[in-house]
C-alpha cells in the first residue's frame, strides 16, 4: 500500500507552495510513480517554461498522455510557447480524441504551422477526427483499436493484438472486420485467452453486437454504453465500416455533461452543449445564458399583474386576501416543480414511457390530493389563528375566510402538480427534450393559474366587486 | 449487420402483443442471439409460469445473467412462485452483486428457505455481501475477479486466468495478492498479452494503484472510477485484503442515481438514496417525499404574510404596488435558483473550490448587476406603459413609481443572485451536501427579502403609512 489517491492532493499543495523548478525535480521520482491523471494535475499548475523542462523527464509516450489531461486552455497556452516541431512529438502521442479537441480550438494559422511536422498517418487522422461536431459519436471517438480477421486462429489473433497493442488505448474488445473494413463482429480479449489456441476466430465470433454511427448524438452513444454495460462501443460510418470506438470513460463524461445541461435547462439557464468550466466562462457568457428566461418570464408576469389589476376592487374590500397571495403562488410553484422533476428524471431513466401518460397523470393526481389536504388544513389554521390583527369585512367570519383560502390553495396544489407533470410529457410528445420545461416557467404558469383560482373562488364566495 | 439495438423494441412490442408461450417459443432462436439485457427486457414482460418455461431453454449460466437484469420486484415475485431448489441453480449463476441485492429484500423466512440449497461457497458469499449497506462500496462490489501471485511468469499467469476466467465477470485487471490476500498491485490483461511469456509478473507489476475501502461511500468510489478512467476499482477491507471489485458499469449507475438524488433534493423532494423506480414507488411514498418541504415552506411563508400585513396601510394607499408584487418575488426566486444551480454543479464537478468563494461571489455580483439593469429597465417600461388604468395617488407621477419599482426589482435580483450562490457554499462549508439547498427554499427566502426590499423602498420614497 504505497501510493494512494490521498497523496496527490498533498502534492498539489506542494507544487503550489514551492513552485521552484529545483524542488519539482527533487519530487520527480515520487511523481513518476503516480497515476497519469495525478501527474497531470500537479504539472498543470506550473509555468509553461518549467513545465516543459519537467515534461522532458518523462518518456515521450507519457508526455502525450500527461499533456492530454491538462485543461484545454493550459494546452493551448503551452502550445503557443513551444516550437511546433518539438510540440508535434508530444501531439503525436496524445490519444486521438484529445488531439482532435485541441486541434479544433487552434486558429487556422496555428493549424497550418503544426500540420507539416506531423507524420502522414497522424495528420490524416487529426483532420478526419476534427471534422466531426463535438456532440456526435465522431467527436468523442478514438481511432486506436485492435482488429483481426475471421479466418485467423485465436493464437494468430493474440499475436496480432500483441504486435499492435502498445499503440492501442483499449484492446479489451478485438474487432473482426471484413476486407472492406466493414465490421462483422467482435471477440473479447477474454474470449481469446480462454479459447484453445488453434480455434478459429470465426468460431468464437459474436456477430450480434451493439454499435453507433459517427453522426449519432454523443448522448445516444453514452446511453448504449450504459445500458449494455460495455467497455467500448464500435462506431461505424454510413458504409458500415469501423472508424472508431467510444470508450466507457467518455460515456461517463458525456453523462456528466448531460446532467449539467439538464439541470441548467430546468433552472431556465440556456445550455450551449459545450462542456464549459464555471471559471472559464466569462461574466458576459454567464449573463447571456441566464437573461433570456428571466426577461421572458418577467414579461409573462404581466399577466399576473393584469389578473391582480382586475381584482383590485376585491382586494381593496378584503385586504386579508393580499396576505395569502404569496403562499398560494409559491406553494403552487413548488408543487409543480416537484412533479415536473420527478417526471423528467423518470423519462430520462426510461422508467416511464409515453404510452402510460394517463396512468402517470392519474398517479400524480392522487399524490396531489394527499398533498392538498395537508396544505389546505395548514392554510386554514394559518388564517384562523394568525389573522386576528387584520381587518376583515364584518359580514364574514374568519372561519369562512379560512375555509375559502384553504379551498383555493388545495385546488392550486392539485392543478399545479398536474400541470408540472403534464408539461414534460407534452414536450416529449412533440419531440422535444423534456428537460426544457424549466422550473421558472412552471412557476410562472402556475402563478397565473393560481391567481385566477384564488381570486375567482374568493370573489364567488364573498360576492366581491 | 444483423442484430442491432433497434430490434429489441419491436420484440418488446411482439412480446406484449402475443403473450402466448407458443409464439415466444417460435421467437426463441431470434431471441437467443440478442444481448442479455435485451433478452431480459423481453422476458420480464411474461407471466412467471411461462417465463420459467422459456428461461429453461437457455443454458444455466445465461439463466442467471438474464434473471439478474429483471427489475427487483419481478425477481421477487418469480422467486416466490418457484421451488427453492430449482431457484438456487439460477441464483448461483447470478452476478454476486445482483444476488446480494435480491437476498437483501427477502424476508427472513424466505432467506432461511433458500440458504440450504446453496453450495457453501455461494452461501458464505451471499451472507457476506448482503451485510454491506447499499450505498457503500461493499454494497455494489462483485466478488468475481482474477488473482495471481507475483512470482508467477506471465505465461503461468495467463494459464491461471484462463482456468479461472469463465466464472469471472471482469478479468481486464488481474490482481496480484500476497499470501495473506493483501493487494500488492495489479497487472492488466493487456500487459500479460504483450509481455514475453517467461517474464515474471513481478516485473510487470503496477504497485501504485487506486483503490477503495468496503465502507467507503459508493459515490466516492464512482468518482474514482470516473477520474482515473478505470474499468474496475479494487475494494479492500480494513486489513488491506482484496475483497471485491466495483466495475465501470456500476459507477455509471451510481452517478445516475446521484444525479436523480441531487435534482430531487434541489426541488425539495426528500431523496432516500434508494434507486427506486417511479412506477414502483407507491403514491404514499411519493407523497411522503414531497410533503415535508411543501409544508415547511408554506409555514415559513407566514413571514411573507406578516411583512405584507405590516405594510397593509401602504398597500391600501398605493394599490399599484400589489400588481408588481408577484413580479418582484418570482424574478428574485428565478435569479436565485439559477445562481444556486450553477454553483452546485460547479462544486459537484470540482470546477470551483471553497478557497475561491470570494471570487465566486464577486463574479456572481457582477453577473447580477448586468441582469438587474436589463430587468430594471423592463420593470420601468412595464409600469410606465401598462399602468394607465390603475389609480395612483395624485402626488406621484407614473414615472416616479416606475423608477422606484425598477430600483426595488434591481436590488432584489442582485440580493437573490448572491443569496442563491452563497447558500450552497455555506452548506458545503459546514460539511453538508450543497444540493440540499433546495430551489423552493431559495424561492421562499428571497420572497421574504424581496418583499422587505420592495416595501421599504416604496415606503421611504413615497412616505407611505
Amino acid at each position: 500500500m504505497k501510493k494512494t489517491t490521498h497523496v496527490p492532493s498533498n502534492l498539489t499543495k506542494l507544487a503550489k507552495d514551492f513552485q521552484s523548478i529545483d524542488q519539482m525535480m527533487t519530487m520527480l521520482p515520487v511523481l513518476k510513480k503516480m497515476p497519469i491523471i495525478d501527474i497531470s494535475e500537479v504539472l498543470s499548475l506550473m509555468e509553461n517554461k518549467d513545465l516543459f523542462t519537467v515534461l522532458c523527464e518523462f518518456p515521450i509516450s507519457e508526455q502525450g498522455e500527461i499533456f492530454a489531461e491538462f485543461p484545454l486552455v493550459k494546452q493551448l497556452s503551452f502550445f503557443q510557447q513551444i516550437s511546433k516541431k518539438r510540440f508535434s512529438k508530444i501531439f503525436e502521442e496524445m490519444p486521438s480524441d484529445a488531439r482532435a479537441d485541441l486541434f479544433q480550438i487552434l486558429t487556422q494559422q496555428e493549424q497550418i504551422d503544426l500540420l507539416p511536422f506531423l507524420n502522414k498517418h497522424i495528420r490524416e487522422n487529426v483532420l478526419a477526427l476534427s471534422s466531426y461536431p463535438a456532440d456526435t459519436a465522431g467527436g468523442i471517438m478514438i481511432t486506436d483499436f485492435a482488429t483481426v480477421s475471421r479466418d485467423m486462429s485465436c493464437f494468430e489473433a493474440i499475436q496480432k493484438v500483441r504486435q499492435d497493442a502498445p499503440s492501442k488505448k483499449t484492446i479489451y474488445y478485438v474487432y473482426v472486420v471484413g476486407e472492406d473494413q466493414t465490421l462483422v463482429g467482435f471477440i473479447t480479449l477474454k474470449d481469446l485467452i480462454i479459447a484453445e489456441p488453434d480455434v478459429l476466430v470465426n468460431d468464437e465470433l459474436h456477430t450480434e453486437f451493439v454499435f453507433g454511427y459517427v453522426d449519432e448524438s454523443s448522448e445516444s452513444v453514452a446511453a448504449k454504453i450504459d445500458k449494455y454495460e460495455l467497455v467500448a462501443l464500435p462506431i461505424l460510418n454510413s458504409k458500415n465500416q469501423l472508424v472508431g470506438i467510444v470508450t466507457h470513460d467518455e460515456a461517463i463524461d458525456v453523462i456528466q455533461a448531460e446532467h449539467t445541461e439538464d439541470m441548467e435547462r430546468f433552472m431556465g439557464i440556456i445550455s450551449n452543449n459545450e462542456e464549459l468550466d464555471y471559471n472559464q466562462t466569462s461574466i458576459f457568457d454567464h449573463f447571456k445564458k441566464r437573461v433570456f428566461w428571466l426577461v421572458t418570464l418577467a414579461i409573462v408576469g404581466i399577466i399576473s399583474g393584469l389578473i391582480i389589476h382586475s381584482y383590485e376592487g376585491a382586494l381593496a374590500q378584503m385586504m386579508i386576501l393580499a396576505l395569502y397571495m404569496p403562499m398560494v403562488a409559491d406553494t403552487g410553484g413548488n408543487a409543480g416543480s416537484q412533479s415536473a422533476t420527478v417526471i423528467i428524471r423518470a423519462l430520462a431513466l426510461g422508467q416511464v414511457n409515453m404510452k402510460s401518460w394517463f396512468a402517470i397523470l392519474w398517479k400524480e393526481t392522487r399524490i396531489a390530493l394527499m398533498l392538498s389536504i395537508c396544505l389546505g388544513v395548514l392554510a386554514f389554521a394559518k388564517v384562523v389563528f394568525l389573522s386576528w390583527e387584520t381587518d376583515i369585512p364584518a359580514a364574514y367570519s374568519l372561519v369562512a375566510i379560512g375555509g375559502v383560502i384553504a379551498l383555493a390553495l388545495s385546488l392550486q396544489v392539485i392543478s399545479s402538480t398536474i400541470i408540472g407533470a403534464a408539461l414534460p410529457l407534452i414536450v416529449k410528445k412533440v419531440g422535444g427534450d423534456p428537460a426544457v420545461v424549466a422550473s421558472p416557467a412552471i412557476t410562472t404558469i402556475v402563478d397565473i393559474s393560481g391567481l385566477l383560482i384564488y381570486f375567482s373562488i374568493a370573489a364567488t364566495f364573498f360576492n366581491l366587486k
